[in-house]
């Protein structure tokens, strides 16, 4: 019951030339579903991530986190899905690194040079040897997979894969940008796990990549929620292979803000995705919080509002029942002056001046949440910071996906 | 569907010398429900209150603290539901004051010794007139009803009355406390607000009170959630008539220990029945962290695990979905060591040293999940302090509740 998650046509999926990609059944999912996914980096890739804030990283976090860190050249990444391998203690970082350092052996590179993933069943050890012994009949398979191959097999309580592809002219040279993410957002711990993953042909210098993948992260996957589950294993990487010829070197270039419009704008669709897809979802919502004094203090009242069950349900009943957004914000914690407070939905002025509108008429209110995309504006009209995040409503679906048992 | 919510035998309600009761039905309600509620204060009853933190707060609470702050004998409360008065504006204080003026006059009292609530529909305006037409036949049934009736007027979208009521004997002296209290938590700001009146015969020295209702709410009614949603409304009244005889003038009065807990007691009770009858709530479950550094990082775990979706719809499905608590308190924005975490479900050990109890079996946390009463012990191993905050588990009948037309 995905909300208006369009997959790109085969023909305008564009591999990434300098990226290989592999798929196996390792078996760790049941019923020997694709579970198994490698990215193998031509020479000169330059790789950045960002991961979960959540104190208990999964193993494979802690172990990419280091082998990014420690300034080698990333040349693989392997990801599984069916064990999150996340608070697995000790054993877990063992079970990780056993199968960087196997499949090291394999490609003939470093196993620091490997950055690790799992997606799957939190605090339940992980099964590596099936993995490791997956691994040579999944290497006889490196470049014959597409990026939609592996939209696919990092699925798990997913609906739909989740892939953006677009190429760019930039000064006579042809771009290409395609990416791919999973996850129901950060509502499935038990499931666990958000995971974003972008290539290009572009080359970005490293240093400049690190601080680019963050700022992105702050347009796209650090401004998604679905009930504020954050996961132990969310990973966000993107990948430079450089092949296209274009190199970024520093934020003067007068290509800079092209490739980082284009690579915002992959992450954006791939984030927004994740939310499209939650479980249970019926409607798209965006919230704007906008004339904050900081942007901290935009984003308390935007997730106050996306996490209150009591706005998500009325959404999804199509109920104006605006009072509860005004008491979401009334409860954020942020010091607003409550005359100064405006609320609309879509283009209907529901809250003018921290009261109900007086001409506010509730059929207005109800045409707008008829709809399967929302925008909820929210001005405090106090300082000059604005915010955007996009959640989705709560429905019955949510509470049986999640009730469900695991088996 | 409320959770072991007793409901005292009518001969175990007592009464509180000096405490009058009117019930009337206003219309404000529906279908001529009970919907107004006095208490009539015997001269020199002393009063207390605390109310909500939302920033919005209705129109009652704002005239109810200045009345209370302006240090007049307080002499008289007016309760309606069906309309919280909330969202209103400068309209919604003008019509609640209508009301206390109107009310004064007809008991020759200052409009500013009374305390006026109202619980009900956000952000439509109060139709005032109904109540004040109400007040004359609504008094004349003064004395005539009883705490139980009260509990029942002041019912919104409560399945059942709340009530607590016990004797004591405090150095010959025999005291009564009695209290009713209302909402289904702080879960439905579109049927608003947590009200909790507790009346007792002691008299207690006013500064001394004001004291002891803090404390005492932080043992109770700051201590319950069932999705975070505080409402516009959230009341909370001590009435002390001193009719018992017995007067406690400060905190080294040997019996004062005694009052206080007995105080305390009931509005643990009237707290608890809060959650008890949370809607859709199928279990009862207290969350108890220990060993925290301070308070305040007590309670950030303790509401990151109570407000997570996915812990709550795991215990409505008795899935011992262990894994989800650890996530709840790892993104709890806490700083603790990971290694010191310790999670118990009532005394199955399931979390030790920050990864999954090697000798946790899962028909054991199976078993704790069948119950209807659960405790979450958590353990940051890091300090002194322990806190406890109880709420219930989420369950489809929460969605249809919520998402249920106003109408």
């Amino acid at each position: 019951m995905a909300v208006n998650l369009n997959i790109p046509d085969d023909n305008k999926i564009f591999p990434i030339n300098g990226i290989e990609i592999a798929i196996g059944e390792a078996g760790v999912k049941k019923n020997n579903k694709k579970d198994l996914t490698i990215f193998k980096l031509s020479s000169g890739t330059n790789v950045a991530g960002i991961f979960t804030k959540n104190l208990f990283k999964a193993a494979p976090v802690i172990i990419s986190e280091k082998n990014l860190a420690n300034q080698k050249q990333i040349k693989t990444l392997i990801i599984n899905t069916g064990n999150a391998n996340a608070g697995t203690g000790s054993k877990g970082i063992e079970k990780a690194q056993k199968i960087c350092t196997e499949l090291g052996k394999q490609l003939q590179i470093d196993s620091q040079e490997i950055l690790t993933f799992s997606t799957g069943v939190v605090m339940e050890q992980l099964p590596e040897d099936k993995i490791i012994n997956a691994l040579p009949r999944t290497l006889d398979g490196l470049g014959k997979y597409t990026w939609k191959d592996a939209a696919y097999s990092i699925m798990t309580t997913d609906t739909k894969p989740k892939i953006f592809s677009e190429k760019l002219d930039i000064s006579g040279k042809e771009i290409t940008v395609t990416g791919i993410s999973k996850g129901a957002g950060m509502i499935c711990p038990n499931m666990a796990t958000m995971l974003g993953f972008i290539g290009t042909d572009v080359q970005i210098e490293q240093s400049l990549l690190n601080k680019m993948i963050k700022e992105i992260a702050d347009f796209s996957f650090n401004r998604i929620t679905v009930d504020g589950d954050t996961s132990t294993n969310d990973s966000f990487i993107i990948m430079c292979t450089g092949k296209s010829g274009l190199d970024i070197r520093n934020e003067n270039d007068p290509n800079y803000k092209k490739v980082f419009e284009l690579l915002k704008k992959a992450s954006i669709d791939l984030a927004q995705k994740i939310v499209r897809d939650a479980e249970g979802a019926t409607k798209f919502i965006t919230i704007n919080v906008e004339k904050a004094t900081n942007s901290q203090e935009a984003l308390k009242v935007a997730y106050s509002v996306a996490h209150s069950p009591l706005v998500k349900t009325a959404f999804y009943a199509s109920d104006p029942n605006i009072g509860r957004i005004l008491v979401a914000v009334g409860y954020s914690d942020v010091k607003i002056s409550t005359n100064n407070l405006f609320i609309w939905l879509n283009d209907v002025l529901i809250v003018k001046n921290g009261e109900i509108n007086p001409d506010y008429i509730e059929s207005d209110g109800q045409q707008v949440l008829q709809q399967k995309e929302i925008i909820i504006r929210i001005s405090l009209n106090q300082g000059k910071t604005n915010e955007t995040i996009y959640t989705c409503d709560f429905s019955h679906e949510y509470v049986t996906i999640n009730a469900d048992y695991r088996s």
